[in-house]
């Protein structure tokens, strides 16, 4: 067992607020856009963007200037701090503004445009377990509600401030720290508030990484991810947060909710199944022991044209249902293979691959290129590379290099405000029921987005996650839409989306969670009987209603 | 989607009660013994046995003749039936003496000594789920505790009837069909009363298998092992019976709790996950949709010989930690290594199995003997057996054989009442505490063991199941005891043996459940507050507690 640092109590405070806590990337969050404030776009770079756009739909799109944080008017807090806290909680208008909201497209947009309309009063920024008590009791004692804040990645409003007299943020951005690794049993203890590339690059030395890759990996952490269930980057088996959680400690205002580190138990209920997926509505999450794998040297990809989206999505069934398990197993859709991949825009892209510490993953991908074959499948063959441990880069070109590249650059902001409205939408909906599943959400959001953004409006489909018996579907939409009118035009389309997906029975969040935004069709997906279970468990833990209202359950 | 049956609704009524309603074996429960009433053991097998057992121990046992049901004072029903409910309800002595209790070695003492001390007042056999609802509406209103009843297979107490004024204890064996079968999805909607084999014998004809043997399979249901968490016999990746559930229907006193048929969701913490290990206290499970798979065909087996048990423990985490995914990685400690396969009795003996429908696993086998001879393994060739689908039998000779034929063989009552004492315990703890938790299990529990039982006293272990975190021990003990005296004498070993794993670090059940048993080192282990909150959740769905009180929690 390595003891990486001392423990939490006695540890030194770290000295940046709100900030990339890694090394080389301390610098501050943008308030309003995907990125840090020095990859903030200029004025020049959305002139440009806006000429390209206004050319593209023969329209005329003026940007605003970029904003100034010093314009907005932030309603002044409605809670004063008492002396004890002062040392870690914030009031300034960047720490409100940044922590009153996460990062979809309409958090952006009001935050673009400097619509700060029910900020939250105080940012606490704890460094102990002490210090969280003590803020967790201060807001008991003064009736603030609490948000819970990890990185503020949500897309689906689970950090916005509930509307209420008093709203305290705990940003637990402080609890940064991989504790302490077991390498016999491949685990670590790890605090809640560490962000992806910082909990990598404290694995990395020691040969470990936790291997959890959801897209928001970058701003996003640990303890947002068991709040709320995160999906990972890899498609088959173990990829979700609930897979890799050992053992989990959690604040809640009636105490310390810790389970006990186990490989696997079946001692009633689990305890951890219930703190994973609770969005901060029982507690606030401190720390976890995760499972950890050794670094993989041997790999494995291929991708597989297939002629139709129909084909390509069998083929991709067939491949789990055998339990290959590939580490990733995509396919794109005719419209995202063209454009991401350069596909003729009538083919099918998938792409599969196998990674591995400790054993050599070329059987693997044959087996897995022979079924896609038998499927259907052509199978360029410089589009199959092995590594088996000699380090030489893999599947970085043709078009899973392609694919990659578009999958990891995510723009920071270039769009906003411009009358572009793009979103996604994300489901898993088992396989006998997928081709019909697809037909009718493609029908009527496709319907609504030509309804509302006429022919300038793409609708397309990926599956980021597939299972044996279905697939999770990741759906992309956008449409030019009017400057200005951007939040009502985003709002027709997802109700649609989201209507669309309950109906025909898909969930209504596979890995982007319910929030405040999926509440209308949660309310009708899960059992009622759950919520009433679900809410008397929180009345357990949470007597007063203080944690996240609104978010899952109401009061 | 193949519609195996009528609905439930219209389906005729079975014609046996508390029987195995598939096919052939279509004859009433021993009442005691662990098997059907024409398995139980003679007089003579039993004289016979006892004469064995003298020898060996150097003492003088007689067995009591075998126990006549006529002759069991069974306390007089406390409820009366009403009339419209007395075509699903039972008073006879067998149905509440069998319905009384489980199947565990204090169950079968107490049963076949006649002592019936608290017996169940009535057994119901609803048919359909409307006469489950008006078994449950009645219990509500003549404010009876509630005790649902699967096959009985329960070594934890789980089943037996609470101190209370009444008792009904609902036996869920009607509820005993596949009806529905998604051959696209790999999924199958089965109801919960249904016993392992007819379970089976319904899938087979369709070319599937839940692929789900846990050692109780022949007498235990899909709804047991939902409620119970149990485990399967497969050692690593999906075992658990968790890990297919695809949706869950159960009724509780305040109505039906159904959940979504999906893949995957990230919709709040898993409503699932909070019925399943739930043991009754929630609702009655009637059906699940589960996820199936099509019969394997390419199997690959491998016998290896390890010079010491640490040595093949090593061996077992580097092959899970791997990633093979075998269907099986058993280790058998020296002990249990030459008791069932006749190995020198230093020698530690690891099973590594992989299966498949679809893919040759000849390469896995191979990759995992190699990671097992890396690891100071010794591989017989003869006890490699590879088979690529052409059907020729596997693994059935040598010491895999041997130590097959000793997992299926359960022996049905022949030892009860003569004096030998004898249970198994089993439990999860992560790698790095393993050998440390290995020995002062044994410690202790072999100081107990002698202390009661002198040098009679053998204990045991092998893995059940596997992780890349951890392995699950299945100790096994017994001694030669005094007649008369089995209960005090088995109470002494296990109280010290729970209190082992607990101090430990283990967790007090792996896949046996906590039941009534465990109830002293469970309330030790689970958060105080998770325990609040499931509290909580069971009064808002069973407010009067109607619900198998005592079990899990306290009201």
């Amino acid at each position: 067992m390595t003891i990486l640092g001392p423990e939490v109590a006695e540890r030194p405070s770290a000295t940046l607020r709100g900030a990339i806590v890694s090394g080389a990337m301390a610098t501050r969050r943008s308030f309003w856009a995907w990125g840090l404030e020095g990859e903030e776009p200029t004025e020049t770079d959305r002139a440009k963007r806006a000429e390209e756009l206004s050319r593209r739909y023969g329209t005329t799109i003026t940007p605003a200037p970029l904003p100034d944080l010093a314009q907005a008017a932030l309603r002044p807090p409605r809670v004063r701090v008492p002396e004890a806290l002062q040392a870690v909680c914030a009031t300034d208008p960047w720490e409100r503004a940044f922590h009153s909201h996460g990062s979809h497209f309409t958090d952006r947009t009001h935050a673009f445009n400097l619509r700060f309309e029910n900020p939250t009063d105080v940012v606490a920024h704890p460094r102990t377990e002490a210090e969280l008590t003590a803020v967790l009791d201060w807001c008991s004692t003064t009736d603030a509600k609490v948000v819970p804040f990890g990185a503020g990645s949500s897309v689906v409003w689970g950090v916005n401030p509930p509307v209420a007299d008093r709203v305290v943020t705990i940003a637990m951005d402080r609890f940064d720290q991989v504790l302490e690794i077991d390498a016999v049993s491949l685990a670590a203890r790890i605090q809640a508030g560490i962000y992806g590339p910082a909990l990598e690059d404290q694995l990395r030395p020691h040969g470990f990484t936790l291997r959890h890759f959801p897209q928001s990996f970058r701003f996003s952490t640990l303890g947002g991810w068991i709040a709320t269930r995160s999906g990972g980057h890899y498609a088959t088996n173990h990829t979700h947060i609930d897979d890799f959680v050992e053992s989990v400690r959690m604040l809640t205002p009636q105490g310390w909710w810790e389970s006990r580190r186990l490989p696997g138990s079946g001692a009633g209920p689990s305890p951890d199944r219930m703190v994973i997926g609770s969005e901060g509505i029982l507690g606030v999450i401190t720390e976890a022991w995760m499972r950890i794998q050794r670094r993989p040297t041997f790999r494995a990809t291929a991708g597989i044209v297939f002629p139709s989206w129909t084909a390509g999505a069998d083929a991709v069934r067939q491949i789990v249902q055998a339990k290959l398990w590939p580490a990733n197993c995509r396919i794109l859709d005719p419209v995202e293979a063209g454009r991401a991949a350069g596909l003729d825009g009538t083919q099918t892209l998938v792409i599969v691959g196998f990674e591995s510490a400790d054993v050599s993953q070329r059987h693997n991908i044959g087996v897995a290129v022979e079924l896609a074959r038998g499927a259907g499948g052509v199978v360029d063959d410089s589009a199959v590379s092995v590594d088996d441990g000699r380090g030489q880069p893999t599947g970085r070109g043709g078009a899973v290099g392609a694919w990659r590249d578009a999958f990891i650059g995510v723009g920071p902001g270039l769009d906003t405000s411009l009358g572009l409205v793009a979103d996604t939408f994300e489901t898993a909906i088992t396989w006998d029921r997928w081709p019909e599943f697809d037909s009718v959400v493609r029908t009527k959001v496709g319907a609504a987005l030509r309804e509302v953004f006429g022919s300038t409006a793409e609708l397309s489909c990926r599956f980021t996650h597939v299972y044996p018996d279905g697939p999770a579907p990741y759906y992309t939409w956008f449409g030019m839409g009017k400057q200005g009118s951007e939040l009502t035009q985003w709002a027709e389309i997802k109700h649609a989306a989201a209507e669309a997906v309950l109906a025909a029975g898909g969930t209504i969040t596979h890995h982007h969670a319910v929030g405040r935004m999926h509440r209308p069709q949660y309310d009708r997906q899960r059992p009622d009987l759950f919520a009433e279970a679900l809410r008397a468990a929180k009345r357990a833990v949470d007597p007063n209603g203080l944690l996240n209202p609104g978010v899952l359950i109401d009061p």
